[in-house]
């Protein structure tokens, strides 16, 4: 009898679904880590450095402490009683916990709740969302979700029939996008970034491929941004909005980078706030935001927080969300906690206050130096040119590789900028993601490169890589 | 333009889900709930009492301490470097939580781990396995997830290709099944567990569903198990087995409950343990078990931790679950923690073992009273008659239904047992669920409760739910 689960009978979905950030390379580097584990010695480098995936505090980056000081007392609540607790904990922390544990039914932090979350977070959450935005927010618009990515199954689940269904996303993407959209079953309708204005957006190009893939007989549902990230102000947002109004898609707003901006002329606005400023409302616009706490200062993403806002959508349509959301039950509520906390840190007058700050902007000032040290290193090698970090965590410099390069590549069967990761991998152990994961113009080669190593390292990353690279390019060049 | 996402315009997999446990009549307590908070006193009753879903803590069960120690400890670190810890934490707590630091790479409890979970806490899990089965496991087998129900859905993705594609589940079954594969757009296979017998699973129509299905041109992959619960002992265990590797199918082991059985002549037996009994190894048989944080005496069901082990897959086939749950990054780190310690709690010897020993034996303890006094109140009423609560947390009391009260319910457009449970509701405040949402034999109607209220309440509830049910056969008797 045939084997009753073999690769040949699975769900082809499941086979087309490509996730880069932990592909080939990752799996290459887990191996190598084993290796340095048992055989110290035996590779060019002693530690394997992840820059394949925003994961700070893997690179070290510390929780803030308050966060953590508030889910210890929500885990833990019979601390609450005890008097050495004012002695372990700020005053902030403790009166927060208590209002958390108030807003839960029965205070019991290890129930099921709500489908879309703790109403009482929620409520915080949307309050959050207000004093950011300017404009009402609802805490029945909000989803709780274990990080961001669930929410995006989920609205893709939702909105995707089969192959004739589109998504619009950006080029290069977020790997969770086409991954999603594969497992979906879905067509994933790119439209191109602009690598000469700063990875632009142009509606130009947007309508274009709007009217290709619909040419194709594609039913485009949504369109993916990514803000702050890929519109480039104000004005762009407003042309996006009135875009997805007049073609009737869904506005799905990738918004987990909202804190992660390094320069002091962006400021990160919402595209509710912008649709809501320039006169939409409810009616005209089905709009998804996503946020997550695995980003931005906070940068816990092993806690599994985030949420979708939810505006724009009929009642009927609403339920169908709700639906899928119970059969998940509800997501976990450290990370409800934890999503309700990054949107109302520590305020002037907190006991907390001052610490809290102090972190916050010693990460973020932290990042935006690594940000421009490594870009000025990537910018300063032959061959490579990259563009500004303005927000996020990742920089995507093209490598213009040689034409011998490209054809030990083929040689190897491998695409050209997996081959240059591999080798970058084997000769430094750094773990970049190779650019064809994330998409990119034809013929070009890029690789994604987080911004995260910890800041005293940059200067040693710096260094191995310019030294792999003239290696590289010594040996290829045409 | 129509509206751009409209029910017509959704998934239709997803319009077909159904999710009876946070369904209609859920739904509708919400809103009595509501209700009773802006007007108090309106309603027969003055809380709702929810025995739709096992939901220990919502319903006023404590967490077990220890656990609840180690994972306030490794949320906020920082305390184990503080003298004041000592008095304030047991001992075992302390040194636990040191140990599942230590295994945490950087001791980063915020960062993304492996996409399995953290190898460490795999490496206990399957520690644990081995002790409570005699047989070896591997923490490679071992994939951690939010809860057990990420680990179904994920499974379902896995071998579900279309309609033609089925999996073998017992009717009654839980929801979390047939929502799973009507999104994943597969055929459920039912086979009926026979109520005469305690609910008793029978080989032969196990074979008749099948044969019936395979007639039909259903591909059936895989058979759905719940255990403890429907196999009737480890005879039948082996027969299941045998019955899986004669035909081929993947075994879907729903082990979630394996510390809820409230008689001494049971005992738990994992299919693994029975499986590696009567000699069958990897190559006889794909085994997937599926255990949760969310049941047995721990009950945390908003941790949403679990795990499931899978094996007797082949390579290339666990790369395509390695890389489903990649998309996803990893399950929340508190619930990986928490998956260890239910597998590994204290010891003999342990500072903390004698308090974990008495919450622990309380609580099942009081569980299999709630269990047997519900059963007596339910078979002591005219019409109904109900198994006993040998394990889990629910009884399916089948509910005679007058013939008057079955045309009430169609007149109201309503199943006879859903009309039911709504008129249960409305007067008495408790939730159950109607056995439809479950399935059940034509022509037989169930409600499905757990036995989860609180002990000091159990005769409060017996009371309303006997007033309840005297006066609604009163008014439909035939």
């Amino acid at each position: 009898m045939a084997p009753s689960v073999a690769v040949e009978n699975l769900n082809p979905k499941v086979l087309k679904c490509e996730y880069a950030v932990r592909g080939e390379i990752v799996i290459h580097a887990q191996r190598l880590q084993q290796q340095l584990q048992t055989q110290p010695g035996s590779l060019p480098f002693d530690e394997i450095l992840y820059c394949n995936i925003g994961n700070p505090q893997s690179l070290g980056q510390k929780p803030v402490t308050f966060f953590r000081e508030v889910l210890a007392l929500c885990d833990h609540p019979s601390l609450l009683e005890k008097e050495e607790t004012k002695s372990l904990f700020s005053a902030d922390a403790i009166s927060r916990a208590k209002e958390i544990l108030a807003a839960i039914p029965g205070r019991a932090t290890g129930a099921y709740s709500h489908s879309q979350g703790i109403k009482g977070l929620r409520d915080a959450i949307a309050a959050g969302i207000a004093s950011r935005d300017g404009f009402p927010a609802n805490a029945d618009d909000i989803f709780v979700t274990d990080g961001a990515s669930p929410g995006v199954h989920m609205m893709m689940q939702l909105l995707l029939r089969d192959e004739k269904d589109g998504i619009l996303c950006p080029i290069p993407q977020y790997p969770l996008y086409s991954a999603s959209i594969a497992l979906h079953g879905g067509t994933l309708v790119p439209y191109y970034l602009d690598e000469k204005t700063g990875w632009g957006l142009e509606i130009s190009d947007l309508k274009k491929q709007l009217e290709d893939a619909r040419s194709k007989g594609i039913d485009v549902r949504a369109l993916v941004v990514i803000n702050p990230g890929n519109p480039t102000g104000q004005d762009n947002q407003c042309d996006i909005v009135r875009f997805c109004k007049n073609e009737g898609l869904v506005l799905l707003a990738d918004e987990v980078y909202q804190e992660n901006i390094y320069v002091d002329d962006k400021k990160f606005n919402s595209f509710k706030k912008i649709a809501r400023s320039i006169g939409y409302g409810e009616d005209d616009l089905p709009l998804v935001s996503f946020q997550s706490v695995s980003k931005g200062y906070y940068g816990e993403c092993g806690k599994r927080g985030g949420y979708m806002e939810i505006t724009g959508f009929s009642a009927p349509v609403r339920e169908q969300v709700y639906k899928i959301a119970s059969v998940n039950l509800c997501s976990n509520i450290t990370g409800q906690i934890l999503a309700s906390l990054v949107m109302n840190p520590p305020k002037v007058g907190d006991e907390s206050y001052a610490a809290y700050k102090a972190e916050k902007d010693g990460i973020l000032q932290s990042l935006a130096r690594r940000a421009k040290a490594l870009e000025d290193a990537f910018n300063n090698l032959e061959g490579i040119s990259c563009n500004k970090a303005e927000g996020a965590m990742y920089l995507f410099p093209q490598i213009h590789l040689p034409q011998k390069a490209i054809e030990a590549a083929k040689a190897a069967n491998k695409a050209p900028d997996a081959f240059y990761a591999l080798r970058l991998l084997e000769s430094t152990g750094i773990v970049v993601v190779p650019g064809s994961g994330f998409g990119q113009v034809p013929g070009t080669w890029h690789i994604r490169c987080t911004i995260l190593p910890q800041e005293e390292k940059i200067p040693a990353v710096i260094t191995r890589f310019k030294a792999f690279h003239e290696a590289f390019m010594a040996e290829y060049r045409d």
